[in-house]
């Protein structure tokens, strides 16, 4: 099927055709649909040369903030620099949709795809960049993927058996988890892996000693300082993130504790600062540098018709510093 | 002068200059040097349309795992996001040079203009971005700025000044700093400011007390074993980064010192993680958004006849928070 053919079906001339691809906006709605429409059921995007795309690779955070953020970047950079390509950064405007004028400059820069950072698509934007042939795949390191869009995530169930595990091997049994805000699927997932590891283990996991926090240090912080006031306090606390964790530290420190004599503490994500806490962290790593390469990977394999809609769950694992021990005798 | 006029001059057609314009290499070395000498003779950066330009900004970093990097790459994208420009990122091969292919990419693009952190660049490289009227402008913490291109910088001497001050405040005498490298002209700056706070409160800075790091934890954590072993050690530490700040924490913590009931803790940059640590840093606030903003602003301010050569310092100030009190008595 030639563009040619898909003008002549849609009942359009070429030029038009033409605008569409390129997502210029002179050309009336019903005219985009119907030929976007028919670009599509024609497999167009197979057929794109990917010699009149620009070496760039787009990468959309809706947050540049995050902690995570510049691991995200460097594992894009470094598959664009392997592939003579440059990285184009933007913010968006919300977690669910990039702002409105950033399709246009997408669809003009046509780049060779694009890196989407927690992001939901709304369907118009995946219909155009689909109509463009500018493939797109999304990090969810939150772990609710959308089963239409190509996705990159981590263990999350795994790595909260493994911390909760690592307590358990230390002879932890009263162990506290923060774990991350109870509308996100990850956080949901690490608790899971927490009870499963308790059960597995014999243990009883008290309801009370269970938290949803906010993934950032103030909520590690409350929490902690509520979890260790009183005689009935948890030995060891596991804190859904490296951030929560670096709260726990400086509760235990407020509250005269000494990690890990006092208290064990378990992070999550490995970013660079859990080396640099007093002590360092033990943690889980959630590889994120590794989850933005494959990401930028899965853009560059050109034609490769599992893409549309493929999930890559890579693996975690724990990393022990100095942070966790075995509980002091009474 | 317009381009005909130099095409004449420099006995080329115009198809020629316009390829020197655009960066194109299909020109010999000879011709390129002739009609870039003619076009920087007549001013012809100041006759660029800005509308031809892609609305793209670039910032090129020499290494982006700096913990800086994403404050730097946060205050660009805001401007940007202001001008409803886009973020070009790129990093570089060396810190002394983007990598070769770098400059064509750029030339292609056609951006706003550059923004480079910490980057020196070849004369060849500002002789083609000038002839291609592309204004560059380099953010330089480290206070050694070339006269000939425009920087943004910040107070490195009074900054340490400051954090020094602080301590002598809360009745410190015996006072230690670790700057940065010997070779790096912040470091020197910052151990200035310490040396004359110390002078004009007529303390004797000794010399045994004087380290020089690697702005990095671990030469915090190395220099600080040492300064505080034996009985003669100081009470307060100036740590001339906050990465070096978290070395001296971890340093007090296995020596089993307490900050800042035994040791009093000054870092400097004010990244986030200084916030974040146990006990939360007292710091220097070096405004690396901020720069970063400015460094935006400067290249997007058009005709602008002081950009070319045209550096700005921005104030820094110390943040009070909890790792510095007054030494315990006897």
């Amino acid at each position: 099927m030639t563009l040619a053919a898909v003008a002549k079906e849609a009942g359009v001339s070429m030029p038009t055709v033409s605008k569409v691809l390129n997502g210029r906006s002179d050309v009336s709605r019903a005219t985009r649909a119907t030929v976007e429409r028919l670009l599509e059921l024609h497999g167009y995007r197979r057929r794109s040369r990917p010699a009149s795309r620009a070496p760039l690779i787009e990468l959309v955070f809706h947050e540049l903030d995050s902690i995570w953020a510049m691991e995200l970047i460097r594992g894009v950079e470094s598959v664009a620099r392997e592939n003579r390509a440059t990285v184009v950064l933007t913010e968006s405007g919300t977690r669910h949709a990039p702002a409105p004028d950033w399709l246009p400059g997408v669809l003009r820069r046509r780049p060779l795809g694009v890196v989407l950072v927690f992001s939901t698509l709304p369907g118009e934007v995946r219909r155009r960049l689909g109509a463009a042939a500018i493939p797109f795949v999304v990090i969810d390191p939150a772990g609710d993927p959308d089963p239409d869009v190509a996705s990159v995530g981590s263990a999350n169930w795994a790595g909260g058996l493994a911390a909760t595990r690592h307590l358990i091997d230390r002879r932890h049994r009263r162990i506290a988890i923060i774990t991350g805000p109870e509308d996100m699927l990850c956080s949901l997932a690490r608790l899971d892996g927490y009870r499963s590891a308790m059960a597995m283990a014999g243990l009883e996991a008290d309801p009370r000693l269970t938290r949803f926090g906010d993934f950032h240090v103030r909520g590690g912080f409350a929490h902690a300082m509520d979890l260790l006031e009183g005689p009935d306090r948890p030995t060891a606390i596991f804190a859904g993130s490296d951030l929560q964790a670096l709260g726990v530290l400086e509760a235990a420190r407020v509250r005269g504790l000494r990690v890990p004599r006092d208290l064990s503490v378990v992070g999550y994500d490995d970013v660079p600062l859990a080396q640099w806490s007093s002590p360092p962290l033990t943690t889980v790593h959630q590889p994120l540098r590794h989850m933005a390469e494959e990401a930028a990977r899965m853009l560059l394999r050109p034609d490769d018709p599992g893409t549309a809609a493929h999930r890559i769950e890579l693996a975690t694992h724990l990393v022990v510093r100095q942070s966790t021990a075995p509980p002091a005798g009474p």
